[in-house]
């Protein structure tokens, strides 16, 4: 199944920061059909480096979505009945504005003069897309890591619109962990002399600093048993061993092909940017904790975890299920068994698959979808 | 107790690789007395960034060495009864010969042409050292993290001078994880235009790259609850909550510091060759399995791990100790209950003193040291 990216503009949108950016560019495509009642339709929200394409073949690439094991015909997010939209989030740098985006009033890239953008404004993109869709309330939103996050915005923020939420392998907030992981990527890309305080576009990009932060990323979504299973100490060019510059294990070549590949499809300035508003990102700001913020929300929920994610670990979604529970909100709440870390949301989808499946259908019946 | 560092000159070194170092200096500060049998040294090996400064206080810094809360006098390495060496390692930069030492041949600095290093190199050196001072039987050969790997190698290469080895919080062999962190460090170098292959000692030293790859380690040498506990979500600059990149949290100001204050202690090069050398010890090489390579090991064994290292947990431990006893050694071992993570061997060393006490008093006891 080939998908087109489609593309909307918008005069301006004005984020929580008190700035208004315009206009603005949203990229995004959608699979299934949206039904006469306009219910049906399901909002996923990508991670970190994720983008619109999260399901079906790409006409540039050939190669099928993040999502695609989980969106489409008789899967989780079953296209023969639903209508599933994903849109790349402000700030990024495919199709969506963001910091590589051509600054009307200058002619240039906005490079670091675009404004600070946090999960909220990215949201609030989504719903303005979601509206000119002529979409009144989302079935289900749903997305892993920076996605989850997203989920849970959505479900506060906006809660008339969310009928369900599937927060996953995601939490309410980073630890301090989490923000000084992001910091060394952020470090990394502004350590290289290419970076020029982002003005770099018509340059060389900061491509060393830039795969140094990706190979840190990759290894925080992989587990030490994945990486074990899939690397363990083999060399890769030859058997004997030998101790030398020269030689490589497996590991080392795998994370320098990964980060290299990543300099040649994400924004530098895009990374700080979104990084920083996953740092600040704290589902309980301006409400006095975490229970008072999901007290706004009226969705089912569906948190799902994974055992071998220490990059975002289960007791963080179990933040999440007490302060729903202490608010008798509707939540489901599932660890499931992988080795995968946290990539087990995008790759292990057995199970999750399940679980998705049999939580849409409950909401769609309770909302009255056909 | 103000203590110097003592130097020892050798003509050469033969390495494993089958390279001839030479001549090559070696670092060294001792604490306590030698007896009259020189039946009481005990050989004390510094981690990754470690060096011969391991108790008392520095002449030149006012500083405390590394391990001083656990070598002196009434502590677990008492200098009252016992006689303790610390030298810095082959490849360091803290007064052994390493890739900043001038090459007599050239009258530059090794830089690159430093010969590749390994465990059984360092341990090599450390022996001529121990010879040099007259000791032909170490009461315990004891450090934590590369120091473990060295006190594992000094039992297994030269079996009759190791009366006692005390691994702590280390490994038999790197993990691929384990390798990817040390790979993400080496790139940060390398990915720095001052690294210039490895010849910047008369330039600018590569300093983003290895403040960076500090960074990293950091994460890695503390656990998230400690991180939580020491940082959480705190703000430097204010206490309001608002997005911006001014905006520092703690954990980020800490460790661009700690980044910072390495590259001034620290030399670019030893960063690459010293991980290189850790990232190749497998004790297990050369003799078909690690139960193989510790059968040849006469020493009692202490090995102990901490419940809240991530970067050397605990299972690397139990492979040490079950392979040990799979050839009826002698060995025990301690998990102990730590929230500090890595670092704990170096800053939450209470339990693990009483064990230390307790072990060494034995083992001086069955040596008959008087």
């Amino acid at each position: 199944m080939i998908v087109q990216t489609d593309s909307v503009r918008f005069d301006s949108i004005s984020l929580g920061g008190g700035a208004t950016l315009g206009p603005v560019d949203v990229a995004y495509q959608s699979y299934g059909a949206l039904n006469g009642a306009k219910s049906n339709a399901i909002l996923v929200l990508h991670a970190f480096s994720g983008d619109a394409h999260a399901a079906g073949i790409s006409p540039e690439t050939g190669k099928p979505g993040w999502w695609d094991n989980m969106i489409g015909p008789g899967k989780a997010l079953d296209t023969n009945k639903y209508f599933v939209i994903c849109s790349n989030v402000l700030g990024g740098c495919r199709g969506t504005t963001g910091p590589s985006s051509i600054n009307p009033a200058t002619g240039k890239p906005f490079a670091m003069t675009f404004p600070i953008i946090t999960i909220g404004d990215m949201v609030r993109l989504q719903r303005m897309l979601v509206e000119h869709l002529g979409i009144r309330r989302l079935l289900s939103v749903t997305g892993g890591s920076m996605g989850g996050m997203q989920a849970l915005e959505w479900a506060v923020a906006h809660p008339e619109m969310v009928a369900s939420a599937m927060p996953i392998a995601t939490t309410a907030r980073h630890s301090a962990q989490q923000i000084a992981f992001d910091e060394v990527g952020r470090q990394a890309v502004m350590a290289d002399p290419d970076w020029a305080n982002g003005d770099y576009y018509d340059k060389n990009l900061p491509a060393r600093g830039l795969a140094v932060a990706r190979m840190v990323g990759h290894i925080t979504y992989m587990s030490d048993d994945s990486m074990r299973e899939k690397f363990g100490r083999r060399l890769r060019n030859r058997v004997e061993f030998g101790p030398d510059f020269d030689t490589e294990f497996e590991v080392e070549s795998y994370l320098r092909y990964r980060g290299s590949q990543f300099v040649g499809r994400f924004d530098a300035n895009s990374y700080l940017y979104i990084t920083k508003a996953m740092d600040y990102f704290d589902l309980a700001n301006g409400y006095g904790s975490l229970g008072a913020a999901l007290e706004h929300a009226t969705a089912r929920f569906l948190v799902i975890s994974f055992t071998s994610d220490w990059l975002y670990p289960s007791y963080q979604s179990l933040e999440i299920v007490n302060a729903l529970r202490s608010r008798n909100r509707d939540v489901a709440y599932c660890e499931l068994n992988s080795n995968y870390g946290h990539d087990a949301f995008l790759v292990d989808v057995g199970e999750q698959t399940e679980l998705v499946r049999g939580f849409l259908a409950r909401v769609a019946r309770e909302e009255g979808v056909q």
